[in-house]
C-alpha cells in the first residue's frame, strides 16, 4: 500500500476529537477505499491536558499550531480552529504558502478569504477542501461541484442552519415563543450562549456565500447576501403560516441570472409537501437545481461531531485518492464577477406583519400604503393578543397579510410610506413565500 | 487547455441523444469544469436515418459499435445500447480490453457483470464507471463511493424505479386499482408495453445489487436479491395503509451484518413523515445511513433524458479530471464475500392482507395459524369488496391484520400452515412496515 497521507490536526473541539474517533474505529477501511492510510502525526490545541476521551499521547503536540506549516513530516493541515481571521487564518495562509494541503470546517473563513485561500492553493499546487463548511455531513460541496457538473446551476436553495431549524420546528411543535424556545435551545447545547450568528442569519449566509459560488462559477460575495433571522418570529405567525398551508423556515436562496447574483438567507414561508418543509429539528438541507439534472436534494446532519468529522475525513480521502477538484469547481481566476441583482424586481407573494395600535384607522392606513404602493392584498387577519386578554385599545395587536404575486419594490415601497408611522408598535415583519 | 476527452457514443435513443444536446448546451462551461473539453469523435446506433432532434453530421458514423473500441482517437467509450448482455457487453470488454474507459447507464449489465467488468478495467488501468444505472440524475454513487467514504455503511434504503412509485403514488392520489394506473402509466410513456422488469421489481433490484456492493464493500450480488413487485397491490391496500398512517412504496434495502448481506426489494409500508414517504411521482430516493455521518439523503428524478444525461456527464467530468475512484470503492480484489443473511430472523411489523371466501370459520382458521407460528396480531380487520355488493357469500373479501414486532420466520411459518387452503381465494401479500 502506498504512504500514509500524513495529517497535522489543528483545533480539538468536539469536531477535531470525532475526526480522531472516526479515524480509529473506520481507519483500515478508509485506508482500503484511499489506497492508503489516512494517519494523524501530530496535533495542537489550546489546552493540552483537558481530557478529550480520545488517547492523544499517539500524536506530536506543538504548542503553537502554526508549526505544522513548516513540518516536512506532514501532508496536510486539518484546521478546526474556527473564526474568519485570527489563528485559522494565519494556519492557512502558512500551510498552503508551504505547499500543504488546507481542509477546514470553518465557513467564516472560507466566507471571507475563500478566494485568496483557493488562489494561494492554485498557486502551491496544493488541495483546499471545505466540504464540511456547509451542511455538516452532507456531501453537497462534492454534490455541486462534481455529481452536478455537468448542470448550468439556475438555483440554489437550502436550510443551512440546524440552530434555527430547531428553533423554528420546535415553536411549530410547542407553539411557544422564540425566546422560549432559544432558552431552551441553549440549555440543550443546540444554540451558543450569544446565539446571533446563527439566529441572525450569519452562519447560513456564510453557507450560501459558498454554495452560491461553487453553483454559478462566480466570485465569492458574502458581503451581498442579503441577510435576515429569525429572532423577530412569532408563535402567532407560526399559527398563521400553518393556516395558511405553510411552515416558517429558515431559507438561503440564490440565482444567477444574466451575470446578475441574488443571494438571501430569510425565513419564508414553505408550502407543506416542498422538500424544505419536512426537514425539521437540526437537519440540514440543500436543492440544487441543474438545467439537465432538474432538481437534486441532499438532506442530512447539519452539524455535530460525527457528521462534521464525515465530511472533514471524506476530504482526505479525496486527497489521499489524488483527487483534485478546484474549491469552487472552478479554477478561481475562472470565477465570474457577478454584480448583485436588485431584489426590488423580483416576484413574490408576501407574508406581512404588523404590530398596531388597536384603534380606529389603523387598518385603513396601512391598507392605504398597500394600495398607493400597487401591493395587492390577497387576504389579510386581525389576530388578537391571546397573552392580554385587556380590550381598552392600549395594548397592540396583530394584523397579518398575505399580498398577491409581485414586485418586492412594491412591498418595500409601501413598507416607506408606513415608516414612523404612530401605529406601528414595531417594525413590520416581511417574509416571501415560496412557490 | 489540455487536449479533449474524446467520446464514443454507442446508442442514440433519449439518453444518447439527451447526451449530445447536454454537450452542446453546456460543453464550454464543462470545459472550465473539466480543464477540457468533452468531445463527441463517433456515434453508433442501430439506424442511422431516424430524426433524434440533434445534429449528427459532426459526428463518425459506425455501423458496427464494437468498432469503437479499436479507435485511436478516442479515449472513452458511453454504452447506452442497454441489455444485460449481448452487444452491451462485447463493447464493454472491448473497449476496456483496449484500455479505453468505459462510462455506461446500464444497470442489469452492471448487476450482472459489474465485477467481471471492473476487474477488467482495473487490469487495463482504464475507468469503468455508471452513475446514471442508478437512480438516474442523482448523484448516489459518488455520494456513498466519495462523500460517505469516511464511513462504516449499516444500511441503504431507497425508492429506485420511477415507473413503480409512478403508479403507486397515483393510486394513492386518485383510489384507482394497478391495471388501471399501469394502462394510463403505458399510455404516458411512464411503463413500458412490457412491465415487468419495473413492476416485478428486477430493475430495482438490479440498483440496489449495485448499491450494496458500494455502501458495503462486499462483492455484488444480484442474485440474492429478494425481490417482490407491486402487481398485487390493491385499492384496498393502498386505503388500508392510508388507514394505518402509511403509504406504499417500492423499496430497495440493504444491510450488512457480521459479514452476513441482507438484499430486498419489496412493497413496503412506509409512515408518514419518514423520508421516503413524501417521495411521489416518477421522483427516486436513497437514505445511506453512515457510522459517523447519520443517514443522508439523496432525492431527484430517477430517469428522464436530461437527469440521465446529467448523471453520464458527471462520469465523464470526472474522467476528464483525471479522478478514478475504484467502481465499488474498493479495488474489486477487495470486496469481500458476503453470505445472504437470512431473512427469517429479522424482525419486523408485517401487513398481511388476505382475500378469502366470506364464510364462517375463515377467520378462525388464519387466527389460528397466527397463533400456531407465533406470530402476534395487532390489528385486523375485514373489508368487503366495494366493487361487488353482492352479499351470496360468494365473493371473496379481504382481510387485512397488522403483526406486532416479530420475527420474519414466524409469519412465514404461519402462511405455510395457511398454504393450499381452500379457503384463500389467492395467495395472501405480505407487506413490512418500515420504522
Amino acid at each position: 500500500m502506498a504512504a500514509s497521507l500524513r495529517i497535522a490536526l489543528a483545533g480539538l473541539g468536539t469536531v477535531g476529537a470525532g475526526v480522531i474517533r472516526l479515524l480509529d474505529a473506520n481507519g483500515p477501511l478508509i485506508a482500503a477505499r484511499a489506497g492508503r492510510p489516512i494517519e494523524i502525526i501530530a496535533v495542537s490545541a489550546r489546552d493540552r491536558h483537558k481530557d478529550r476521551g480520545v488517547d492523544l499521547t499517539r500524536f506530536d503536540w506543538e504548542d503553537d499550531m502554526t508549526g505544522f506549516a513548516t513540518r516536512d513530516d506532514v501532508d496536510v493541515v486539518v484546521e478546526l480552529v474556527g473564526g474568519a481571521d485570527g489563528p485559522a487564518l494565519a494556519l492557512a495562509r502558512r500551510a498552503l504558502a508551504s505547499g500543504k494541503g488546507v481542509v477546514t470546517a470553518n465557513k467564516a473563513m472560507i466566507a471571507h478569504h475563500g478566494l485568496e485561500l483557493a488562489q494561494a492553493a492554485a498557486e502551491a499546487g496544493a488541495p483546499l477542501r471545505f466540504e464540511a463548511a456547509v451542511a455538516g455531513g452532507i456531501p453537497v460541496i462534492k454534490g455541486l461541484s462534481e455529481g452536478a457538473a455537468a448542470n448550468r446551476i439556475t438555483g440554489v436553495l437550502g436550510i443551512l442552519n440546524g440552530t434555527c431549524n430547531y428553533i423554528l420546528s420546535k415553536m411549530e411543535s410547542t407553539g411557544a415563543d422564540f425566546a422560549e424556545i432559544l432558552r431552551e435551545a441553549q440549555a440543550l447545547g443546540y444554540a451558543e450562549a450569544d446565539p446571533t450568528f446563527d439566529v441572525e442569519g450569519i452562519d447560513a449566509a456564510h453557507k450560501l456565500a459558498i454554495l452560491a459560488a461553487i453553483a454559478f462559477g462566480t466570485r465569492l460575495d458574502f458581503g451581498a447576501v442579503e441577510t435576515s433571522g429569525i429572532s423577530r418570529i412569532r408563535a402567532a405567525d407560526i399559527a398563521q403560516a400553518e393556516a395558511l398551508g405553510y411552515v416558517i423556515r429558515l431559507v438561503g436562496l440564490a440565482e444567477s441570472e444574466d451575470g446578475q447574483l441574488f443571494q438571501r438567507v430569510a425565513p419564508c414561508l414553505v408550502p407543506h409537501g416542498h422538500p424544505l418543509a419536512g426537514v425539521t429539528g437540526a437537519t440540514n438541507a440543500v436543492v440544487a437545481t441543474g438545467n439537465f439534472s432538474g432538481p437534486l436534494l441532499f438532506q442530512g446532519a447539519g452539524a455535530g461531531d460525527g457528521p462534521t468529522a464525515s465530511a472533514v475525513v471524506a476530504d482526505l480521502i479525496d486527497i489521499a485518492r489524488g483527487h483534485d477538484t478546484a474549491p469552487f469547481s472552478l479554477p478561481v481566476a475562472m470565477l465570474a464577477d457577478a454584480a448583485p441583482a436588485d431584489p426590488g424586481i423580483r416576484t413574490s407573494r408576501a407574508y406581512l406583519r404588523f404590530l398596531v395600535a388597536d384603534r380606529p384607522g389603523v387598518l385603513a392606513e396601512i391598507t392605504a400604503a398597500m394600495r398607493d404602493a400597487g401591493v395587492s392584498i390577497e387576504s389579510l387577519i386581525q389576530l388578537g393578543q391571546p397573552e392580554d386578554g385587556s380590550e381598552d385599545g392600549a395594548d397592540p395587536v396583530l394584523v397579518a397579510m398575505v399580498t398577491h404575486e409581485g414586485p418586492e419594490g412594491a412591498v418595500a415601497r409601501a413598507l416607506d410610506l408606513l415608516a414612523g408611522s404612530p401605529a406601528l408598535a414595531e417594525e413590520p415583519l416581511v417574509m416571501r413565500l415560496l412557490g
